[in-house]
């Protein structure tokens, strides 16, 4: 689903093809041509205004990058900064996390991120939380064994929900930290709302889980 | 290991040899006769004062509870709290939990409660922690499959630790709560470390992780 409800943002979208992948569908399979390297690909998966991936890009160049984020008006944002840093190894895709499948093939992905992902905090609303197991499901298809998922957010209910959900799904935690900002954690990039949060004094939580070789 | 600093606190244990059971390694697999019933045996290691237990025992009269302590000088106040008290459904145990098999048979054991466990900071001695691999493999060795093990501490590192610790053991996570009390949850019984601890503001982390069948 790309919504249209603001016409200038698809325009300047349609306007940065090399930036925003235009049929990201014709890709599977492929994204070490559209990359044009072996690289492995580390995706972040509702990338909001981009600040996460644009920044860990710069920080390993050797590592490509591609953010995805549902919305037309937050995503060029995204657009704004990648144009601005003109980084080889960062593509953006406006597409639902959802339909991951669609743009990636078994393997192709090397790691998932989610930073400071919806929290639905409803029990009525689990199912959409970007940590319920039919997502950890998406993800552990598009990986090879072994493959992660690193996650961030400020939301202690979401936090919670997401170890249990890590650990119901036979994922393994390699990770875990209560409190990212005072952990001595060396390499962390900020996200737009890990800023945001951490400013007026939240808790950053932050896990690792690994999908385990299935018996 | 039997700490005999205090002589009058060894003379008081053995004055009440219905509360502290003396030669444990003799009810092993008849934990049933001593508590007079087949109900379940929930224990707690490192039981400390024993408010915990007692207050359990109290909440939960078809449950047997054992308190293990290995001090002393710290079992006697335990001790004196049962005296009190007087609960059918209580017992205590001066002995090193790292002995346990010479108390239990497999299966004898339902659950098994950690609150406030010496933390070991240091890496050197993540052996000692009680949710280090070689004691959840001891738990696991009393308890019949998918025996639990419940978890509270004030200890940020610990609480990490322990969370890694049980999934990386294949335990599932069943429960997670980052500030037990501000969570809702009901029926909690604070241990005196929780009192002192929740008083000054520190947050109660709280887990429960349970075994798995093994494949
Ligand atoms: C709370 S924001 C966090 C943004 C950013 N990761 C950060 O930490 O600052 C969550 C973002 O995820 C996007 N999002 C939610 N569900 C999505 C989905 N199914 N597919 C793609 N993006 C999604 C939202 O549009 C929103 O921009
Ligand atoms: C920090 S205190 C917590 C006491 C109590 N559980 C509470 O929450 O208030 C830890 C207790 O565990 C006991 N302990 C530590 N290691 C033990 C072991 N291996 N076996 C039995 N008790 C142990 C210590 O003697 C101490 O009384």
């Amino acid at each position: 689903m790309r919504l249209r409800n603001k016409p200038w943002a698809r325009e300047k979208i349609e306007a940065h093809p090399q930036y925003i992948i235009p049929e990201p569908e014709k890709a599977k399979g492929r994204w070490h041509e559209v990359f044009g390297n072996h690289n492995p690909i580390h995706i972040e998966v509702g990338t909001g205004k981009g600040q996460f991936v644009t920044g860990m890009a710069k920080q390993n160049p050797d590592i490509n990058y591609i953010g995805i984020e549902l919305y037309e008006s937050v995503i060029i944002t995204a657009l704004d900064r990648l144009i601005e840093a003109d980084l080889p190894n960062l593509k953006l895709l406006n597409v639902d996390g959802a339909d991951l499948l669609h743009y990636f093939e078994k393997g192709e992905v090397g790691r998932v991120y989610l930073n400071f992902s919806d929290p639905w905090p409803k029990t009525r609303h689990a199912k959409r939380r970007l940590t319920y197991k039919s997502f950890l499901n998406l993800y552990e298809s598009l990986m090879p064994e072994g493959g992660e998922v690193h996650f961030k957010t400020d939301n202690q209910g979401l936090f919670e929900y997401s170890l249990k959900s890590f650990s119901e799904y036979g994922m393994l935690l390699t990770f875990v930290s209560l409190d990212l900002h005072n952990s001595g954690f060396e390499g962390n990039v900020m996200t737009e709302y890990e800023e945001k949060f951490s400013a007026i004094g939240q808790r950053i939580y932050r896990s690792e889980a690994k999908f385990q070789p299935r018996t």
